[in-house]
């Protein structure tokens, strides 16, 4: 295929794993068509690239556009990658073992150029490009989901890191005698703060009979895991118990800015993911409050942005079709 | 005066709460003539830096050169400090407000141009350019002596931080409701591993009635304080109390390495400072240990180098004169 220009759309595409999301963008970051389907990973790692594929095309086709009008694609994908080579080396949630994304994925949309890079790395990318981080060079990604994942962006460049495993802030330990992670070590953020943390700590105080919405509002959503949504809700009505843990996870989060703070000085904090997103700035200010306290230099500390993500379930797929444009100008 | 090749010798001196340390460093990082005298901050700033200035002008003549010989110098103070404008913002340990180190020491030099950076960073800068770090280009220094400080390369250049406040690795927390710290807070690195941490929880248990020879070694070298060396001594002595603190400071040291490491994902972590120098490889084993196995990504982990710094005293002075010597190649 032709060479495109450095304005053509791009498109990002990201694969978590319960589902993929795809859109296109262009050079000024408008998104102009998207689309999405259910991961399915239990069919295997060519049906969930064909899922990927077929998401693609009517992403584009939701544009009013062609394949051919692509000038390349970005994806995002959890766990350790290689950027490099196209292959994702092994993700726990699909599970994957050395995939070669980038080349299966091409090879699915007539050799179309496809970049892969973590997927919570290309969200903070994204903020960064179009979101809560345009402007800023140096800015702090911390992602709160099930799990609890980071980006960071110095000089207005994504740092991938020396392994190509940068950013793992939920592996930052903040209390080396607390909870058992699920990476299997004890204290992590992600066993503080990220909702699998605040989803065990709440069934904890119900089971042991503390009184809480939680068990009403899960029964109307007819689901199994506490969504942000019902979390978010509970939290509104004053439930104590939902109160008192989402507290100790702002608690945490508040620690863990301080601490990524007070070791790369950068210039804003942007906080997202699912509990962030669902309760917005009043689920910021106590983390601000913390965070401030703790930073060891308070010379300008204020000026040190601690801010919420702006693209919401977009940042990663913004930020994909970033990282394709400038791979693409790079190239 | 004028305009030196690059390759003229620089000085590094290191402005210490309790001393001066100047040497005068060649393109090859030869230690070329060294001086040292105490700092004796209360005399007031002027004698600290007519002392500093005297302690250099030694340093020159001790490796037989003349100040006009020299291109320029490099000079690293604790605590914040404004290295674009050449000043001190101010250090707790001398103590100093707003002290325009760079111009009142070019002064008292012949008008020699003068750089100023935070001592710790200019360490790893030394280690990378002259010692452990030699051609590593993503290196995390940890440095443990009174306090826990540290320095950050990334791409082969010292990051500053945006409010040239990087690397602040004493302050990042590693338990929560740990031991409250010298700035205040609970739970830093720097209240769990410094020296002084060490020291407190010794002097707790011999309060407390625990057996140990640290009071007979501490009444040998007539000292107020427990040095590095008496704790090495007693280590190797194989004290049990000493061991136990100290065992607990490397598990905090080794959770420490692996936090920045998740984080920003270096090929290097060199430890250094007075107790590590004292203990040398074997102070270095059980933290590599735990390192190791809490890092994230164990892709290549072992691959990530965590060595001793091989510039003992001298790598402030030698990252000192490094930075001068870049300083001077970029204006």
């Amino acid at each position: 295929m032709t060479k495109k220009s450095t304005d053509s759309p791009v498109i990002g595409v990201d694969l978590g794993g319960t589902k993929i999301l795809a859109g296109v963008v262009d050079s000024n970051g408008s998104l102009l068509g998207q689309s999405k389907r259910p991961t399915k990973p239990s069919a295997g790692v060519d049906a969930v690239i064909d899922r990927m594929a077929k998401t693609v095309r009517e992403a584009i086709e939701a544009a009013g556009l062609k394949l051919s009008d692509m000038a390349g694609l970005g994806t995002g994908a959890p766990g350790p990658l290689d950027p490099d080579k196209g292959v994702v080396l092994h993700t726990p949630n699909l599970p994957w073992v050395n995939v070669p994304l980038a080349k299966m994925l091409s090879e699915r949309l007539e050799d179309l150029p496809v970049f892969i890079e973590n997927d919570v790395n290309l969200g903070t990318y994204g903020e960064c490009a179009f979101g809560a981080g345009v402007g800023a060079q140096d800015v702090v990604g911390i992602f709160v989901g099930t799990g609890l994942g980071g980006g960071l962006v110095l000089g207005g460049e994504l740092r991938q890191g020396w392994r190509k495993a940068c950013a793992e802030v939920g592996h930052m330990i903040l209390l080396a005698d607390g909870p058992v992670c699920g990476c299997g070590k004890r204290g992590c953020a992600e066993a503080l703060a990220s909702r699998t943390a605040i989803e065990r700590d709440i069934w904890a105080g119900i089971k042991a009979g503390r009184e809480s919405v939680i068990p009403e509002l899960v029964k109307q959503e007819s689901r199994e895991r506490l969504t942000s949504g019902a979390l978010a809700e509970a939290f509104r009505r004053g439930d104590p118990l939902v109160a008192e843990v989402l507290g100790k996870a702002q608690f945490y989060l508040g620690l863990l800015t301080a601490s990524v703070v007070n070791f790369v000085d950068p210039e804003m904090v942007i906080l997202g993911g699912g509990v962030v997103e669902a309760l917005g700035e009043s689920y910021l200010v106590p983390i601000r409050a913390v965070a401030y306290q703790f930073f060891i230099n308070q010379d300008g500390a204020k000026d040190v942005a601690i801010v919420p993500a702006k693209l919401g379930d977009n940042a990663a797929v913004m930020g994909e079709a970033a990282w394709a444009r400038m791979k693409l100008a790079k190239a």
